[in-house]
């Protein structure tokens, strides 16, 4: 394992050949690097894993996998639970604060659910207090106004033209990440277009993830709630 | 002039040399071939004018017209009216009947009034009773819905992500024609992402016409009242 | 059930967990909400178009759904009619009047006979008056030139470059949805290019839809029918 | 100006014809509605901005704006403060707090400052402490690290390949706003190439706003801002 | 000027420093090398056609070019002719044979004339007997049919969506080339999408040639004259 | 079958109710119409071919066939002939005359060559002497250039980055029709890449048709050699 | 197999009728024509690289084969290596001489493995000495800094967003060759994004290969070694 | 300045608030960071060359700088040199040793000489052997062999379809270094296309700079000398 002295710019890493695990993530930003499933084995990620909960103290997530690896893997580690309907393995979850940070998910439509189901299932994994709001059209949005104005931050997961997330963003002051779903065909350019769409957004102050990313949208609500809850 | 017989799918054209006017078009389709400004002299523009107004009898239209060749073709051709905010000179418009078929014409915002403006004079010169519902943004537009929904047919005239197009079309049953609109910068890319993002939208039976085309929102209109007046 | 008091801004919406079905859309446009199949299992469709069937009077469409789904849902909720040409399940089927809207369906090719399926079956079952003509390319448009003119409202269903639209759009008087379709290879761009193509169109007052969605091209004809059958 | 009743719904708006001003923002998201300058007279900026800060209590912004018609404008109406750099004019900007939010705005070269300036002026406007860290290149930033680790969200104003996005995204743990920039040329494609890939950046949790819009990312950091201070 | 021996494969070229001419072309192609006008100044231009004129026994000819430089170099060589419409500068047209080849270039709008007027001008400097039809749209192209029948080539220049290709293709045996052209807006996307959509085309043996180059089109006619006269 | 009087504007169809089949080609363009095989079942083929059979005198072929289906046609209809390589079921193909128009295929690597065979094949269906040179990279096309040269037309079937059609066209005098290929990967886009650089080609008067279409190559060579013929 | 005289500016090429393999390339380049295996059979594969074997006196190599082509092809042609990892099978590999050129593969994860296991197989069969560094994540490059520093060359592969390459390239003076790889999701657009970002990346004197291509970026640095070694 | 002690990573910066000029980078990479001119004023430009000049021995370069910025700057810090046709602004040149690194420049047209003329510019600045070999035509190219294969490394400017990078990626040995240009129109897409193209090339080891960059060309150029030169 490198580790540099004083200067410290090179952040400790674990050389397993295959992959540099990033110890030191966790005292730079808060929590355990996060481990992306597709195209490992599972060999490779028992090892990452492994290597993860000796060095480091919190969570340890791997996301998008299939049950078949994730059986392979939980059998080889024990202690992790698998969710398939947001494909995450997770060992040592954060305890949810009394206090917690509220995270509410909102859906446009029942296509978006994977996704969403990621972007919860980070959150909690993580110590945020998440909920999901499916379906949540755009003529059905106003009945969950009130859900949506008591969040610190709201996650949007849209297909399509996206629009729920301008919506959105013109109703609450909280922090609201946008993430474009791939679901949907023909001119929505497999997510592209929500992606774009998104951005030209007349609702000030919303921000967007990649195509997908329910990880990419929890992992931007939980550098949010670290300052806030620095700041308290 | 061509003129075919009784087999007729050849439609009488009057050859100018530079442009051949489609002379049976009023009988075909209910209203004089409308001119396009672009790229024409005023020589030939005055040219194509005095043929339709010659051979047709309703509204002669020239869209998209700088103020100087429209002066200069206004002078040759007495009689029509040049209006700079919707660049349209326009001949012998059309009455507009007691019981009129009503259009409402949304924009998103400011930048969006060109575009209203020539939607709106088309659909006046060809005898509709249309007016504009400026700036009507996402949260504002609940503030109109009433006059949204009294309408006939609406045309959304909306540039960034187009967002307002859904929410329309979920407000109203009537025809909704949504006008990308290439106002904006960045992600909006000149109007395509709205284009792209209105057909994505998961607004029922909403249509889409080319970005900018107030023209095209107000023909498709025309189109519709034809159909509905013809049927009543 | 939520249902708000005399703001009533929000719409009725009956929330199933996984889904909010918009129970209010039929006294606001005249249409229960449709059900878009993909990715909704068999058990989420039978509680939508439960709760469809109980809360509102006219008919109830599921779209895209495969014949094994629609199996399953068919013999969970009685009264449904599959056809595996247009996908559609349908539940209530509109009755037809006596002076019904007429609308053609048009196709260039062999190729676009899916997406014209599905046209048809929706206009069908929201009670239009629907036939369609495979296969009218360019060259042989001319042929049902009579049919096409005797319509209230034309859809034409054409991949490739999609100038079938156009030349349509040039032949009559009525309202023209163009659907592009992703038949073809190359350069047809899985339909991108059909799209970009009718709206750069010359035919005035054409309007599009998504790629491939005779549902969209049969929405917008019921918009269209709905206030021709008003101003009766 | 509509205003509604209990439900609400429907934001308070001044209507100016021309514009309705959603007077009701500030009460619903903590700040005025801010004007976007381009496309609008020096006549109707006057009108807008004096509809709010008759209406509201808070800051009030134009963005984008050139020198002459901030001239005409602050001539109009007395108070405003304009900015060549940064394109602003401001009347009343919130004061800084004793313990204001820190935010660090940093730009990976010389031709990211106007966009940089753009994000400084709005996040001072607001109220929370803001600082520029110019020509961070990725050799550079090291250099910069403990400024940034001292901040309460970071905003990176980058075009090329706004690899610094990542880079700096890796080194913090609060809240990081990426701006892609539309400078450089050639594969930049004007800031599109940076937006594409700051979205698929390996920094977990980077969020991303639209192309050039220092406006957009200090909104982000200014709802960020509100609900951390909510909290405290 | 490099020349090689009996290997010959290495075309005799004349290096004038700033160009290499190519004056094997005559003798390999059939024609001198034409000189694209655009970034060459009037001094380059002058020496490259000089090099022509002496080396070359055919028609010389200059494309695109201004009618500033145009004078310059037509004064420094005397012989030449420049037509302001085609922009081209021809020394040596070649003359028109008793039994020419009949090329008929058709225009879908007036906006198109002027690509129409390159492909003319070329076709008559290397001696086809060419003609323009102006204005050729969708509904007025079966008037011109027999015209059209009559070629032994035809070249159809459109914008917008480029259907008159399509349709052309259909009613003619004789090859025809389509030049996309950059006018229109919008979804025309500066000529691409009548590109893609020509190349999308269902008239089978339509060929395609880059956006607005009337030249190409008639090079390319000029390649099947030359055969087909070879064979007689 | 509908049939026009003295207009006959409208061409003769076969309606089989899934097509309308063009009887009428043949007279109009030299060549029955060509079945484009996906998406079609073997029945419908089966009805189209045979009408063809019965109405036309000519060559019929069905393209991009599978063996599977081929083999039902096959046996439903006899006579027909069905190649692998090429894809196309072929009845009546016409004689070779004595002194027929000479096509070469040229491919720049292996994997053009499914596409060559698609050009070749259909080139001697329609009686025109055709062969195939494979492989002739950028490096070893001059081995082959007086093959080339004693070509009456050349098809040039390139992925990648489509050089080989700039190169060919500099070394022949007649008629050189590009196929782009969508072999290769990466920054090919699936041929889109080669498409485009064909057509910004320098080599003058090279035409291109649409992405993997070796049969468009064959019939715009077939329409060339039609008028040359034509005109001996 | 075709040779020419002094001229010789055709390569000498073995025809074998689905190739014609460039037996001269070894002489003109220094290293034998490399197959690419997709789309060739197993046979044809024996029989370029038998013809290659034969003529040609260096390394023998086909790139991207399936274990099961590689079998057949193996078996039929004794003598080669087959690696899983990187797809080759490899003939006569150069030996890695005393003083070898050093390669350092990067990649910036584990995703990126497949196309750095063919990079380095590529350059060890060409007798360079070269070396793998996984999953060098951006906050993981420092720590690798001086095995960077001390090789001749440094290849990048790196999916996502790519600044791993503008990373490495700022930190060593040697030749950097980058390679997008097609890994990741969304935004990311297979390989497109990170292919456009390192042509705009602000590390001066990065160079680019194809999405994938492990190979071509080995090939580029054995041009480079072999310049550099030639000057020794 | 900061300047960091034995960890080193932070490269020392000179930090002069506008910009931080990396005065590390001539002992880390063997030459001065060099000043892209848009977007920054005279004095700016004049700071920077000032510290350059102070903190550096080695070459001084100003990249695409207009006639009158350069004249200001000149003025300012005498000893540099301006050359209008590549747009460089130079101070203290490398001497070119007496055994030089031999770099040819070729363009395929004279569009492509500005391009060239940078990066002839950029490699005589830094002490290479650069010539220019101009309008190398694909069929001219043959004739320049013999000084393509007496070259240590090769640029290639090429516009429209990029075909000379392959044709010269095939004749030399040497290393290529393709720039994309965006001279042409239409298809050519400014540049996008040659850059595509050159990417999908066959020629084995092609590398790629982005689009108009003759400077990131010459700076890959002078990476290989210093290797090569490092070896020696």
């Amino acid at each position: 394992m490198t580790r540099q002295g004083d200067g410290g710019q090179a952040a400790a890493a674990l050389d397993l050949g295959y992959a540099r695990v990033d110890t030191d993530r966790e005292s730079r930003q808060g929590l355990p690097e996060v481990v992306y499933g597709p195209g490992k084995t599972a060999g490779q990620i028992r090892g990452i894993v492994t290597g993860l909960l000796t060095h480091n103290a919190g969570p340890v997530l791997v996301t998008r996998l299939d049950e078949e690896t994730a059986a392979a893997v939980g059998e080889a580690v024990p202690g992790g639970r698998y969710d398939a309907a947001s494909r995450l393995l997770v060992w040592r979850p954060a305890p949810t604060p009394a206090r917690a940070f509220r995270v509410t998910v909102v859906t446009a439509g029942t296509a978006d659910l994977p996704v969403a189901a990621e972007a919860l299932g980070v959150c909690r994994a993580v110590g945020l207090a998440a909920d999901v709001v499916a379906d949540a059209g755009l003529d059905r949005v106003l009945a969950v106004r009130d859900r949506l104005q008591a969040s610190d931050a709201v996650i949007v997961a849209a297909g399509m033209e996206g629009a729920l997330a301008s919506v959105v963003g013109g109703l609450v002051r909280c922090p609201v990440v946008a993430v474009p779903v791939s679901s949907g065909y023909g001119a929505g350019l497999e997510g592209v277009t929500a992606l774009l769409a998104m951005h030209a957004s007349c609702a000030a102050g919303l921000t967007v993830v990649n195509i997908d990313s329910g990880f990419a949208a929890a992992m931007a609500v939980h550098r949010i709630a670290q300052i806030a809850e620095g700041r308290r």
